[in-house]
């Protein structure tokens, strides 16, 4: 068993890391991290835990420590749930210290010579490990998750670039609350309501879809427009996305490509790859987000009403995914897995 | 006072027209029409009635009749918020008999000689009822007024439509559970969840938005892409829209042509007409559904996030109506005013 | 395996049957009923299936028969999900024909003669089968469990009855929409709202406490005053009651009573068991509806706030259970496995 | 025209006191004051308005002073919307430099020399402004309405207290999230949840109860006792109650006492009080959380489902009232208004 550290273990996705963790058949939870207020005392203690499930046993006792790498000793991968401004810099201590960090942080994302994997897409990125090392100067190494709207985008989308290719899609979403962490959306802003705005999400949408489903040095080459709602769901961010393609396609096929999609995960029988990554319904009125949000233990996008567009050249369809497995914990997990499998970690 | 009947009056649109007839300076309801187990009853026996404010005096004790012709007497226009399915008959039962009905179902909105009003756009459509009467040999009249996600679409394209151009348009709506009437949508269908499909909702907004915007005997020469979703809130539906415009225009220049848009009922001062029939938000975060749809007395459309699409030439926003108001009874109501002001009642 | 079929089977209740019986070490459902309109196709065309797993392989192909007992055959036990108009006649007709029917419905429930099983507390009712069966003249039986609301209420109420006695109790239900079935409880009627009325409901939760907590022959001899509310929570009745002891009792010797409390279920280890029928949380927060209704699987009742009164001589505390698990098909499928140890199936 | 000051205005029920004293007819709002981070600023710059209705013309423009009273010039009386933490010491500063202050804040409310008012019930109280004033030695006054369950229990409560005579309360409320104020409740925590837990919100109940039902010098002499929840409702509190009466009463007198129930502020016709403050609805599904809150603009209280109670002596009921205006700012107004028909202001 490898043992792992979980920076950010009280908040949301940091708790939800832990759930996905617990009895996992390669990492074992050894140390959990958190703001100094939390620091000293036990797990239990001061998570308010919030999951349907109890919190695991292994946790219960763990003291937590400082988000520092000299109190996270002894492990073989750390996981990152921290929010974005102190992920930043932490983040680097830990791969200057020589850990393999797995970070949902947005931190460094974008950064050229860091991995954004969501990997059945785009496991090859990893390459970048070598020259993040060799420009750095590290031996550690950063490794990050998308976007929890990106990470449902770009599922149904590469099987589609790769086969037809694509010049431009529309994308809308419809996201959950739970995407805002906790304490997150005021009840006030939410019941009764849509917010069509999520700060920095679109931009996030965009950018990272093109760099996901790029080469390592390149992002793809079409356009892309996004515009993001928050809705009152729990979990699961639905997205209408309107593609135009390159080459003409009936719609038996865009089906049948996306359908049919597997990756490197599903070929290495990773623990928390899905059978299959993107999964289609063809009823008139699924996917629907509270139905559908667990397909494939929440790591599956459930793509429906795919039908011609009638203005692109292409398709439109809706998504769905979990916005806090596989749009963020349960990546995370995958992507280590993954680094796990290929000697990394 | 014309007096005037609300055919399907204890629906919900039914009960809206009341509410919103209630106090009207023009019209008094002296005739409630429904379904024949309510006939012989009180209004107030057999209407359930849900709204926020209290069944209007006048209308409690009104004796509830058929919803034929024969029935209906001594009213001098005829509301229909009948379902579709047995507006069709009826609505040409009311003309035939010499009746005008202002109607909200979809039955006849898109026959050729059926004017589809959304009256600050189109009432210059109202000349199809010469045609309508020579054709069908009738003396009353069916004028409709569109369904509700066209209703909030169609009056921030205007403008745009008018002084841009416009080549493409996709949009993605998020519509509240009102929109289905009642008892409608299932609580266990919508609580924590969102429905991406509404039955025969994307065939209405694109084949209607397109006819409201053309001219009387010509649709408009655009093309346009629908995704309908259901999500839990109350009234007022969301869209989030992208635009393609003919003719490049800088936001500001967008803004004002949306912004400064008046219709003839503003210049009619008709009793329903809306100070502004669209009104922009410049916050970030607006509108939002529960503090935005009553906007000018919900027949106001509120636009915000008016940016710059990174994929087509033009403009992505979103826009608010209030379903049941601007997308139905209102709508309706403001129709009515506009033909008494033009003689036709 | 022992053969079992549902009748009512595209219903809400029958779905979670459905669910509960799949992979079941006992029962298998080789048969599924439902009314006449359904007969005839798969049980995978006429279910609209909303369970969030999926519909069980076993299930999907069975072909849907009639609520006959002649259409009916070789099965050993018989589940109930039927409407209670409906399984008034019916019920009795698979009694007569030799069937033991395990029933959902309020039909029987308050029949002298037909045991009212919440197992953990009053499985000695079981006896009321022999008289059933001379009075009646049949060889089947029907035995039921409680309405939702009661199910979860005489949980926590049968230690401290046995230990302390019971004079008054008071309790007042905040109740989830599935209580209602599919299509259950219109939108319109819940969002943002809360209905203080469930039709014969107060009636159903006093009467079925005091016969549940009785002797077979007797109810329970205190008094019981409810009062029912709908509010919009999807699964997870949450009741606040006010108990009246007979005798002082400090609150740990309460809490400790009710914590330590165990059945003839949990002693004889039966499948569907939970390990605590009552779990105590002590946070002053806890139960919350939605964390934790599915403890023990759906079948636990958590108890939190447990308090001294400062009106009554006793305690007051909230109880939370799961409606359609320990509300209802949990707590049949429970009754069917205590039928079967005990040789009744 | 009185002038008058907001104190903590850019908050929830802050708002609240703006949008209500907006056409006031006798108070006119000149100063609104709030913590330091926001001084110096316009209100409209500050305050992230969230009403329904926009900003009142007059308060859009006006500078945020802070909460001192040397700030806070030339106004008749000063409204206290302050967080319970501030309000203790700022109130009192305010009364010692000579104004009158009425508070929706509950730091004073048991203090035995501060009138707790809720007008229709106890405006005798307000006598205790004498004693305060010697007591304390200030010229000014404070003077409290009631906590938001409390205000919406007295009024029921005080025919029947009254007429029969009370002995005991029991009393469990399902209370709207508007309640804890902005951000309050997070969405994560109410979003299909009950949460059986308010702080000090039951102590407040039971104690505010009996100081509003008792003399200027004693407390009710009954028994209560409470038990609160938080709902998925945006405004407006429901509470069951279950009340044993002194005297046998039949249901139609406990219903007539009640439905005749008027008070001080309706004899002198101030501006914000309702025809009725209690409002009994005879539907078996009635009072509604959003359907019947805004009952004489949210200053009435709305009963229903009185019936015989079978354990206590006496009736149970439901009682709906709307937290953020019956329950704080529309109550505050309303003891502004007696206060300034009596001479204090």
């Amino acid at each position: 068993m490898l043992k792992a550290a979980i920076l950010g273990a009280t908040g949301n996705v940091g708790q939800i890391f832990l759930r996905l963790l617990n009895g996992h058949p390669w990492f074992k939870v050894s140390v959990v991290a958190a703001s100094e207020r939390s620091v000293g005392r036990t797990y239990s203690e001061v998570s308010r835990w919030r999951q349907p499930t109890p919190i695991p046993e292994d946790a219960m006792n763990l003291g937590v420590v400082s988000i520092e790498p000299k109190d996270v000793r002894d492990v073989d991968v750390v996981f990152s749930a921290l929010p974005a401004e102190v992920a930043g810099k932490t983040e680097k201590n830990f791969a200057k210290a020589g850990y393999v960090v797995v970070s949902n942080a947005s931190a460094h994302r974008m950064e050229p010579d860091v991995p954004l994997l969501n990997p059945e897409i785009n496991c090859d990125h990893v390459s970048l490990i070598e020259e993040q090392r060799k420009r750095r100067n590290w031996e550690g190494a950063i490794v990050t998750n998308p976007n929890c709207s990106a990470s449902v985008l770009t599922l149904p989308l590469k099987p589609m670039y790769d086969e037809f290719g694509i010049n431009k899609v529309m994308v809308s979403t419809m996201q959950a609350i739970s995407g805002a962490g906790y304490p997150g959306v005021p009840s006030l802003d939410i019941v009764d309501n849509v917010v069509p705005f999520i700060g920095t999400e679109e931009e996030k949408l965009e950018t990272e879809t093109l760099k996901i489903l790029g080469s390592p040095k390149e992002p793809a080459d079409f356009k892309i427009s996004a515009s993001c709602h928050r809705v009152p769901t729990l979990d699961g961010h639905m997205e209408a996305v309107f593609v135009e393609l390159k080459r003409d396609a009936d719609l038996d096929s865009v089906v049948a490509s996306v359908e049919s999609f597997v990756g490197e995960p599903q070929r290495l029988r990773l623990p928390t790859a899905p059978a299959k990554p993107v999964v289609v319904r063809r009823e008139e009125d699924r996917p629907q987000t509270r139905l559908d949000r667990m397909e494939g233990g929440g790591m599956s996008v459930v793509v429906g009403r795919v039908r011609r567009d009638p203005v692109l050249k292409g398709v439109k369809f809706v998504a769905l995914g979990h916005n806090t497995i596989r749009g963020a914990a349960g990546c995370g997990v995958l992507n280590a897995e993954f680094l796990k499998a290929k000697g990394y970690i």
